[in-house]
């Protein structure tokens, strides 16, 4: 938790081209569990080990991509706290009333430098991960339903404005600096092109590469329990011939281990797992635009061309 | 991190019986890495993986058991408030001077009803984990370096006083209870016999038992990436005939994978793996007292008699 | 296999005192494949990744144990050749009629000096292991239903003539030996108390301990994937309260990957893998009495009590 | 073993470009142990677990390859017995005296219709894995070492007359088919352009590609223990900026986990675990040619260029 309250990347709602197959894609290939529909259509997962209602929430559109990414904060106190923060340092917010996503408390909503809604919230209904609060198993039978991650991990998204981002994630929410990629270039302490986020104690909890065009996403990341489960993820993907972008590989950046690929719309996810213990008194990491290959795919050193240039 | 500041353990002062050979035993079983001897003859450790200068310090005594403990804060700030908030809960605390363990700044002392010496501290020196700071390896030969953890993640106290031990973390020092055993016959909500504390998203930073003698150590726990190498520690423990307690197996509490295992001086020590992301929102997890062999040891259901009677 | 033309652990019939009970056990713990039951309401499976309609037999009967242990051999040559040697060898034989098993053909059966009574067969219905002979799936929804064991691996018996039965396996069958333990202060070369035999590249394909009572049973063993699957199988039999003998741990002995554990009618089966591999050329391993305990576990380095008490 | 008596790939001679550089790399990233030089110069390794002095031998030359290929096989008998039906195959023979590779006894050498010369020998000196023959422990410092492969486990063979090839292992040699290729729109029993041969429970000993030119080499693999050691290996060629070809994936034929890379001499070399069982009477798994992009790489589903284009 960041000293400002802000807990964890709590939903992320999702712009799908065919909702029904989307649906499918999450819940049984993803292996993610469906928790309810609104009245507007948009569909509601979780990842098994999540206690919180949802998740995951897709919407029918046009076209592919990410709505808002919102993150649960400790209680009302703090979002009120953060929201006052948000608006002294210049950026405007709004009120979504509680009940406007399921089970879900009131939301402070406003836009990233990057051009992305990002929202904090305080409430949202525990379900609990099916295994019960008192003696539990240590999993049940959602944690071997597709690929069956256990949390939405984190984003990574692509926009402008990088440094002004950087700023407001670590000066005002409560986030810090892991690891960070310099400008092609660029001296140690010049400018980025790229930053990891945390406000926990995983190398990252949000993400960012500075691009032209705002408010895109280039990857929803799901943790998974063990490197085996990744090459387990990898085998059902190859069963179900969904397109794959890279991996299993690698990361050299935060050390993961990785897949991405694509659902039925053209937004790419990630299975995620392996990286390690960050803290915010810990120097961030820094990578060079020449070594981004090794940073992206560290066995194959190679900066796959899709990694910059294909996203939703 | 708590909203009080507090980071991670920091450091655990372990006495042992002899200074040599436990020496050699951390660093060549366990695979620490030494990084200094001071004055007093005092050895200090770190686990590969961490940053910090010490993490682990060995001090000849004629009694096996735990000096301290002490956990990093966030900067000065936080460990002035944090020692107010002590006082004010009604319990002296000391300073101890920077410099009277190496690298390692002012502390701020204090008895836990528990009867454990219990320190604070803002600054210990940054000597990194060997990959340096600009395109990292992701990992280097430390790594198969004996069983080679990548942290000091916990330890698990055994003394009186549990709920006031409680109170002290989750209401003054930021913590939140993860999991709890109830004592025999009690209902839920009731007496509890042990407790795990989280200041991060771990399932614990420290755990309790309770247990009429104050100040007793029951086990130091290193992290370990994977649950193939709880498996290869085993193997390390076999092949040096060091005295096994328990496992391989999993814990029922907190899921993760375990082996204890007892030091030259007959202080036990864990390696464990792969348990779940804790946040201070989610509701505590209860195990009965009849369950208790199941939060042990999962697979075996057995309540091992050595867990409640041998403690250094 | 071996120049003889013994391919592998082709069935074992065992005898359970209810046989709903261990049906659904063998079925949904173990996960084994139900493939059948015959007249005489003896219920047949076969472990996922096998070819073969059966392996493991159910028989109800008023005390557990093991009927038979029939090995495939490669073809009827090969069957009547090993009859003959058997013979010749001065051991009698019978044929068993085809049909007798269910989808399998004709038996040849004899007694081992241990007082098991073996088979070989040539013929046994090839019904698959689901994926398909074209364009394969690596696996499917049974690799995941129970502990999904990939194949019946090996048995241990108990009984008495060890030497005999050395000399019948590795003179007359084609066998070579392993792994071995000599009886206490016995020197190397001596009597042995125990031998792993191979008929493949596996540590073992049946093994024997010295035992006064002729025709025991000490355990079952199932192929399991990896380490990873030990530690699922564990946690299953944790869900499911089935009383685990030892383990997760290392055999010295092999270096395998172990869990031992008792079905409903007091059979101890194994979880296994990850052994070496073994040549007909390579001299036999021999352990010591004394080192027994870290043959059996050799992170605890414990000769368990009921290794050598407890069988059916 | 196969029925003829031939054991398992025992040696393979590859020619390096500079031996000073292939020495270091087989020895310190791949992980062999080196344990000789002739007086021709070429320098000799064995994997750590294997027992024989040799499996891998360099040889410096012009261009890079394989000079051959050698199985060991059971006793003297069985290699009379080999070169006579060879021979009678109508493939003549030659023998090479002992000695001339090092700790080596008497070869049959002939060539194979894929243009590749091939070799059975009966004697290589034992030296053992490290490890001893009494209570040994389960591994040590070797297996940490670089990648460290347990063996050599195979080559992959490109040349022409695929159907002669499969006609001499599997009706002379006493190999068996596990699995294979079909042509570009063959039907099922048609044309192969690629199998898959067993001597033992392996999915493969040796396998060939049709190929127009003679004698090429695709890879020579090695055996690793488990999926994360593979990850390890991944992380090794990293390290050292090694060229990496393909993976980490799993192969769709014979379910193995993999990486493909190059040897400073571009010679491809794989890291290969986690294929199954396979035995003389099963009926052979065939691959569809369009779906041999899921058969080499079953998560990309994709047929890399190099694959069919690069050798040496």
């Amino acid at each position: 938790m960041a000293m400002t309250g802000v807990l964890r990347p709590g939903h992320l709602q999702l712009r799908v081209l065919d909702i029904e197959k989307s649906r499918k894609f999450y819940r049984d290939i993803i292996g993610l569990v469906e928790t309810g529909m609104d009245a507007q259509g948009r569909v509601y997962f979780k990842a098994w080990d999540e206690r919180d209602h949802n998740s995951i929430i897709l919407r029918q559109a046009d076209r592919a991509g990410v709505d808002f990414i919102g993150f649960r904060v400790l209680n009302k106190l703090a979002l009120d706290r953060l929201e006052q923060a948000v608006q002294e340092h210049g950026i405007s917010t709004e009120r979504i009333p509680a009940g406007d996503l399921l089970e879900t408390g009131e939301r402070v909503r406003f836009e990233l430098p990057s051009g992305h809604p990002f929202e904090f919230y305080a409430e949202k209904t525990h379900i609990g991960n099916g295994l019960g609060m008192l003696n539990p198993r240590p999993w049940g039978a959602a944690a071997d339903y597709g690929i069956a991650p256990t949390h939405f991990d984190h984003c990574l998204l692509y926009g402008p404005n990088l440094d002004a981002t950087r700023k407001l994630f670590t000066e005002v929410l409560g986030f810090f600096l892991v690891e960070r990629v310099l400008a092609p270039n660029e001296p140690i302490g010049g400018k980025d092109v790229a930053i990891w986020l945390s406000c926990s104690i995983k190398t990252h909890d949000i993400a960012f590469v500075e691009h032209a065009e705002p408010g895109k996403l280039h990857h929803v990341s799901f943790r998974m329990p063990s490197g085996e489960r990744i090459q387990r993820a990898a085998d059902i993907l190859g069963m179900n011939k969904v397109p794959v972008d890279i991996g299993p590989t690698r990361h050299g950046i935060t050390r993961g281990q990785t897949i991405y690929a694509w659902d039925p719309s053209g937004n790419r996810f990630e299975t995620f797992t392996g990286d390690y213990e960050a803290y915010p008194d810990y120097e961030p990491i820094t990578w060079t635009f020449d070594e981004l290959g090794y940073g992206l795919d560290y066995s194959l050193g190679k900066l796959h061309e899709t990694f910059l240039t294909v996203m939703t």
